[in-house]
């Protein structure tokens, strides 16, 4: 980073804060949340809400800032500490670890009594309020919603919000009847029994209706909120200028479409009506509970209703999420074969290629492929101690060489219309040393452990996570992310609600789930090491004529590359690993040799020889 | 269980049924809740608080029964259900799985709007309360606080409330004075802030004060409440005729002891002075807040301070649990020496030892061991089909003889003024099955790879918890508990906060702690398996010369005493768990060789033998 970009973005962050405390203080509040949110709580947001980023300058996909009149602070969790002390200035903010030092925790010891803290009641669930609300009783301050967000009055070229075209997703891909969908939720509603379900995350919304867009970067998401009645009829708002030709048709007679504008006045007629309205407290906004209960709406709070069937993808959602990993799979390779072929000789002529150049590269041999729509998410292109930056996202100023020696870690995905993947393979360029190659086996032992775990009905992600870190435990080490994470069919890279982390969640892993299985290992200033394929859950049968006294799963691995060879220490796997990876390395070469170029189909070759013999 | 017998209990609880019924319809209540729980949310309950057997029959050790007008439902977990089948009558309750079909759930389906559910403000935390509320106000029902509990109304000869002596745990075996353990949990208590705790559960009250008493089955426990306030001072309340000579000299000026009709003034002068009080809603009764809330005092909700610093063994405790460990595993040995040598020939002589008499005999090792002062629980000594019975207590109706062919599994554990020992065995009498054998060693297999973890600090219990199925899950089985509990130092066998288990449980594993480690199998009607040892969390330090990056934890193994090599199957076993199994053994010998006679010597060498070369 030059010295004139950095002090100029300090100056800015400074000005910033500054003009937000004058804000406040014109406000009569002692501080203000700033968390990474939108209205619909999703995790890609809209530019008009990188409010954090505006304010603080840290770009990551998670956090929290506290301002406060005399203190502020900006939280992380594992993945972004490095990124966030390159990106916050330390001068205006402490930099702390979300899970160590939890922000209402730190509220406790920052806040008087008396002392009155400002929020956005669109930005925080009404689950976090809660929490809020209690952290700040012990000190007796107040929470104060605030029905202008104090930053939009500062940010001046704030841009709007998006009006990205909203479009069918055809049923060849969605494999299910939108009124199919609407049937069954409306069914689960009447178990509750609620009359009505507001819907605020818009996955759930593009899922249900059968709709994809285009309002956030990467995901294929309209922005919008909905409303599902036990009738299955939905009141959808939407920015009208987002419908397309054929809109109306596609949605049918149950589906009427109304402006944003009409979400509150609608949530008043529930109320009005004396109905029993299901809301997701862990996901819609803090707004929509105090809208609905400000109207008379008998509240029944519970999880959003749509995603869990969402999570579960049907079968031909599963054929389309294994067709579009062969696709996938075949670029990828292509992209390694080059890499293989072009790194370690422009290393040696002092030319040696960068992340940038990389990642575009990989993004040219997506592109090329059928049902390519997009990235599923901006390519980790990290070389050498860039690899050990979890979230790390090339930049102008970051971008360096893969140089001789070092490894290179690209964790990258795509949205086809027929799935989404996320994949990362880590390979060495030149001559790995040996404690590279001894990690990296470490990491991969605990990716075999989770790629070949067989586990009863009603097994949660968070009891297979620590399958992952064993191998790196016995060596002293571990990572500080989760192990897995749910990914939707051409919709989100990250979905819920089934993880695979240590944190504990209380979701049974169930048939056509789709989770990540990505253990890692990063050593601060030197290298990074993740192995990333994708998993779907499957039924497990006993082996013929063996009988078995549970429903047993296991985990069937869709995303199809090979695993770098020269980064495997085999005297540290056991034989039935060796088994897996020979076998899961013959599978890519069976998948993927016909769909490459003959260069790269003898590269792919050697790639996926046998360990064994 | 004889017919006579059998329809006698049977008309007893269908009378003691209708004629709660018929008293609550002269409260003007539509039910009430029976939990298994005293006023101290112990484990082990006295006499007087065992409404939920009175009542339905059913003896184990948790579970609850709802009482309706026209329904009325036991729920157990998942140990119990055999048990609760045998015990209860399915004419009058539903008998149902505690997990499966919540009580809340099920009491959402069977009431109506407008009805109320009567419940015993001293039997309930607040947070079962909350829940329980949440719940009945889903359905618009009402939840009725009982100032006299009604069943007692009805129990005409309801024992009276326990009056065992209270006598000093000395210095030697507490390793902590209690004005030193009273500084340090009045010092956490100014950092909530609160101005003094309550605490309700007797464990909390025995180690806090270095007491023990008698008041409950197995357990050492006075039974009392106490008040400790900021400045370290204590209220203890606790009936008069419990006391000792000499007690006092040993609590000294800063402990004063009071009635237990004194404790609810003592909570109403917290509130009228307007103090900040701690309390646990997870253990303190739904009263004990009534009572402060009523008063005015601000309630602080936390758990109990004194349950995390008990549950760390100091390093005088842990070398007397290692001291009383080894005589228990000599009492253990010569048991097992004893049932070698016996079983299988009285089997086929037709005069097989019986349950009973197993029990009887493991007990007479037991009390002939320095420091013994009692069980630390109702052996489980269970022969064939019984083994299978997860918590099963031999009765004279169940006692069956050790026959051959079958497992014979014996679970117990002794209370020693230097510490408390539980411990599970399964034997073969005669030659084992194939399948016995390979399913034991399974379970070994499970046992052994929790005994070899190494984990960083922070893991929780619930992360290694896979760790001791993932052997069973391969083969399609799996045990319905806990992989284990924390365990006292000559207190409760077991204990909080800290838990093995796939439930999630957020408290990390720390040095000094101590959990079992109890993996097993069981198939029903036909035998059980379970191997249990109890460790102890210790510190591991990377090997000489290495670097590591995490502080790292490991398990020490404390039991002693050795596991059936007829029934390892070991071609199922790897290079590692063998060379565990024979140093396990190895250090089994040689510690407890010293201490048996020289007939039980000679079994031991051979039992301890190593199964390599």
């Amino acid at each position: 980073m030059t010295a004139p970009d950095a002090s100029t973005a300090e100056s800015a962050a400074a000005e910033r804060l500054s003009r937000l405390r004058a804000e406040l203080a014109r406000r009569g509040l002692d501080g203000f949340l700033v968390p990474h949110a939108d209205e619909h709580q999703g995790e890609y947001l809209p530019p008009h809400a990188e409010r954090l980023a505006w304010l603080t300058g840290f770009t990551g996909s998670a956090g929290t800032a506290i301002v406060l009149s005399e203190r502020a602070a900006v939280f992380v969790d594992g993945r972004y500490t490095l990124q966030a002390a390159q990106q916050v200035d330390g001068a205006l903010y402490e930099i702390l670890h979300l899970i160590e030092q939890p922000p209402f925790k730190w509220l406790e010891g920052a806040l008087q009594s008396g002392q009155r803290l400002g929020y956005d009641p669109w930005l925080h669930t009404e689950d976090q309020l809660g929490r809020m609300k209690a952290a700040l009783e012990r000190v007796g301050a107040e929470a104060v919603a605030c029905a202008e967000n104090p930053l939009d009055a500062l940010w001046s070229d704030q841009p709007a919000p998006p009006l990205a075209a909203v479009v069918p997703h055809p049923q060849d891909f969605a494999g299910k009847a939108s009124a199919e969908k609407r049937a069954e939720v409306a069914k689960a509603l009447s178990d509750k029994p609620a009359d009505a379900v507001v819907l605020s995350q818009p996955d759930s919304i593009a899922w249900l209706l059968n709709l994809r867009g285009g309002d956030v970067a990467h995901t294929p998401l309209p922005l919008s909120f909905a409303i599902l009645h036990g009738d299955e009829s939905v009141e959808w708002f939407v920015d009208p200028r987002k419908l397309t030709a054929g809109l109306e048709q596609h949605l049918g007679n149950a589906v009427s479409a109304a402006g944003p504008e009409a979400f509150g006045p609608a949530l008043d007629d529930l109320g009005a009506a004396g109905k029993r309205v299901l809301a997701d407290p862990g996901s819609a906004a803090a707004w929509i509970f105090e809208r609905l209960r400000a109207a008379g709406a008998e509240i029944v709070k519970g999880a959003d209703p749509c995603q869990l069937p969402k999570a579960r993808k049907n079968p031909l959602e599963l054929d389309g999420t294994r067709r579009a990993h062969r696709r996938d799979g075949a670029a990828l390779t292509g992209f390694l074969a080059w890499l293989a072929s072009e790194a370690p000789a422009r290393a040696k002529a002092g030319n040696g290629i960068t992340e940038q150049e990389a990642a575009e590269r990989l993004e040219g041999f997506r592109r090329g492929q059928e049902h390519y729509r997009d990235l599923s998410f901006d390519t980790i292109s990290g070389s050498g101690p860039n690899g050990a930056i979890v979230h790390y996202r090339v930049t102008k100023e970051s971008d360096r060489a893969l140089g001789l020696g070092e490894l290179y870690l690209v964790d990258s995905g795509a949205q086809y219309l027929d799935g989404t993947t996320d994949v990362t393979r880590t390979v060495a360029i030149g001559a790995p040393s040996a404690e590279m190659r001894e990690r990296f086996t470490r990491v991969l032992k605990g990716h075999i452990a989770v790629a070949t775990a067989r586990f009863p009905k009603g097994t949660t992600g968070s009891q297979l996570d620590s399958l992952a870190r064993l191998p790196l435990w016995q060596a002293g080490l571990d990572y500080d992310h989760g192990t897995g994470h749910g990914v939707g069919s051409y919709l989100g890279v990250h979905e819920g609600p089934q993880r695979v982390s240590k944190v504990p969640n209380r979701v049974p892993l169930e048939p056509g789930m789709i989770v990540s299985n990505e253990p890692g290992y990063y050593k601060t200033g030197a290298y990074g090491i993740r192995i990333e394929n994708l998993v779907t859950v499957v039924e497990s049968p006993p082996a013929e004529g063996r009988e078995e006294e549970k429903t047993m799963y296991a985990l069937e691995t869709l995303t199809l590359a090979p695993i770098e060879r020269a980064l495997i220490e085999p005297a540290l796997l056991g034989a039935e690993e060796i088994a897996w990876l020979d076998a899961y390395h013959a599978r890519v070469r069976d998948s993927l040799t016909p769909l490459v170029d003959a260069e790269t189909a003898a590269w792919l070759e050697e790639a996926t020889r046998p360990l064994k013999g």
